[in-house]
């Protein structure tokens, strides 16, 4: 039906607006509006993985050999992601849309169409009292992280939105990569101090790996844990850095110290980088690390009582497929038996290539046939490690559709008092929306 | 973690065995087991979107123009789709686990992987004296049906699959295609008589074509519109034959006399086979046959306050994405600017292939390229339909991963009593499961 006729059809089946507009809305025995107020909301965790659609939940699944996973335990719903300007959403306006609400034109930080600065969750919970924190396995000044405590045109002015988080001092707990964007003189001389001595005179307790992170056990944090974006999970263990468990376990635990309760963002940031790079195990193994972060989230809810946590993806990221290829077959014992990402094994060739092969045994289960060999070989740099990814990919049966974003509906997930609000399908922007409901905010 | 883990996680979250094991089924709040029973089923209507995945539910929000389905309304939970043996099931198998609750092998009609037969949901159903119906817009003897009154080892005896019906009599409406499987000898003379004549001396009225069907008014019915599979929704125009939605409403005129309740099930056939072909202007068409089908349960179900209405597509086909093709961009006005099947315009081009392009433009909004026309030229002819096809839905930035199946998991919707049953992500087997359970069945 046309939009209109969905307005009258939906009055006429009693329908309250801006109520959830879920399945359960119109169910006459669910009454969800009555039980929302039941169960105090003093906390919120709200995780996205960055790019992970359902095809990621069910490649995931059989990657972790689960019957079911601990997210899918929680699916209460799905959720639309479109943006103001596209049908296929990037991740600054998906962001903008499950920070503050409003739906915003790819590309911008939190502020409309128009450039009106728009308020997030975030914020308004800081402005309560409440204890605010931002996790996130790629420079924390990156777009999913910016858009719920800065406000900038272009998602790209990460110096900026630095500036922006230590002017404001809205956010106690930062934890990411980054450091660059708050040491440097970046962007036509904007950034002229150096921001981690700011953020340490503010309060902040500064650490820069995962054993200084784990002893800080402060109320004020900020954790840059690499100059840019953190190690993929798969290639982590050569570095001193935290997982994103780690960070979230961290994070908790310094806003746990406020009595006034804390709202906390956590992303996985890079399911979707390995999405654009059509690189299967990498999103696999990101998802793990997502999962036992979200793991910490749900134990830390099911003793406190009084946390929600909430659970989306932004968007899918490259149309990723259970299966491929034109046959009835999966085969996540692939993905299972890869132990680096396809950048790493692309920079350990040599310069003429001849160890292509070696490599790639060293780091997967797969021997390459002859023309796969020169098929990499023949790939120009930037798109070599495409070539040997969707090799992998194909090994594997994982199917793609683009290197950008698609459209599609994605899985939605929440634990503990109100989760009942993310029952059904709800848009980007009802999911905060919910958020500042549960946490009374105005 | 591993299965073993899981369900000792499982007891420890104090799950019960046997229940929900969704979102809510480790929610204290949702109280769901004590709700089941609050509310009594007398019917059930199980309708399946074949090959309906979430990316289809996207796209075809786009192509219908509205901000929220029918169906969107609706949505409880996802569910997984695997088969015995496969990670990427087929529709026998699939349709298998959601009539019987057994995970079978690819091919098999309602038999385990060992040969034996499992008894469906509808035949349980008729043996506590329930009124039954099968609806579908495939042969009548097609997998999905089949799976719900026969067993054979291979879906493809639909000769045999209509003599079981014959001979059991389960079924008292039965309305789709494949006139040819009831009235001719096939499959080694194994058939000798004319089921329809058999089937008029048990008491059926007999409907070919829509009028026929709208007149009929009888409590045991056989609907058979087309020697094979009926029309696609974009071509059925030029036929005589019922909608799904036509079909839908007459089965549930004639279920309704039986005083003790019914079970019917409902399949939106063709969004399958539009997938495995990458028509995707046939997929939406088709897609909107079934949202006026459900429509048509739904208010059933409203009025009568005692049936279960329970929706989920078997699998995903071709791995179908919402945009696509490395751009953040969906064009569903190119969708609904086509009028005819890709099969259908592609038996409108002449011999020699000179007016490719005239019929292109005659059925759709698109102009094509010289190359485009090329292409279509050059491919030999079972192929040219995914030409054409491919073209279209590059146009539309409809992508796709195969051209078969995929394992992704998929929406489930319910609505009426009990709809709380499929909250969360279920197993495919777990389905029917519950709707023996809503019914009481043994």
């Amino acid at each position: 039906m046309s939009k209109q006729k969905w307005m009258i059809a939906t009055l006429a089946f009693g329908l309250t607006a801006g109520a959830v507009v879920g399945g359960s809305g119109i169910q006459p025995e669910a009454g969800a509006n009555a039980k929302h107020n039941q169960k105090q909301v003093k906390n919120v965790i709200f995780m996205i993985p960055d790019g992970y659609s359902a095809s990621y939940a069910t490649n995931y699944r059989w990657y972790a050999d689960e019957e079911e996973t601990t997210l899918d335990q929680h699916l209460t719903g799905m959720m639309r992601t479109y943006s103001a300007n596209s049908k296929v959403t990037d991740s600054a306006a998906a962001g903008t849309a499950m920070a503050t609400g409003v739906k915003t034109n790819n590309g911008t930080i939190s502020m409309d169409p128009n450039g009106k600065e728009l308020t997030s969750v975030l914020e308004k919970a800081n402005q309560i009292g409440k204890a605010t924190g931002l996790v996130a396995t790629s420079t924390i000044t990156h777009a999913t992280p910016a858009v719920f405590a800065s406000h900038v045109a272009s998602r790209a002015s990460e110096a900026e939105i630095a500036k922006q988080y230590m002017d404001e001092l809205e956010v106690d707990v930062l934890l990411g990569g980054g450091q660059n964007y708050f040491t440097t003189e970046q962007e036509g001389g904007l950034q002229k101090e150096d921001l981690i001595a700011r953020a340490e005179a503010a309060g902040y307790t500064y650490a820069t790996n995962a054993d200084e992170l784990e002893t800080a056990n402060a109320s004020k944090l900020l954790g840059l844990f690499a100059p840019e974006a953190m190690a993929p999970e798969l290639d982590r263990e050569m570095t001193e850095e935290p997982s994103l468990a780690e960070m979230t376990t961290a994070a908790l635990t310094s806003l746990n110290q406020d009595k006034d309760g804390f709202f906390l963002m956590v992303e996985g940031s890079q399911i979707d980088w390995a999405g654009h790079a059509h690189d299967a195990a990498w999103a696999m193994k990101d998802s793990e690390a997502f999962h036992d972060a979200f793991q910490k989230a749900i134990q830390f809810a099911m003793k406190d009582k009084q946390t929600l946590v909430v659970v989306a993806g932004d968007h899918d990221t490259g149309g990723m497929s259970v299966g491929g290829y034109n046959e009835y077959v999966a085969k996540p014992e692939v993905l299972r038996s890869v132990t680096a990402t396809g950048d790493f094994m692309v920079d350990s060739f040599d310069e003429s290539l001849t160890n292509v092969r070696d490599v790639v045994e060293r780091y997967t289960s797969l021997t390459l046939t002859e023309a796969e060999v020169k098929a990499i070989q023949a790939a120009e740099s930037p798109k070599r490690t495409l070539v040997l990814n969707e090799i992998i990919s194909k090994r594997a049966y994982v199917g793609w559709t683009t290197s950008q974003h698609t459209g599609v509906d994605v899985p939605l997930y929440a634990y503990g008092p109100q989760h009942d609000r993310f029952t059904g399908v709800l848009d980007n922007t009802d999911v905060p929306k919910q958020i500042m409901q549960a946490l009374k905010l105005k």
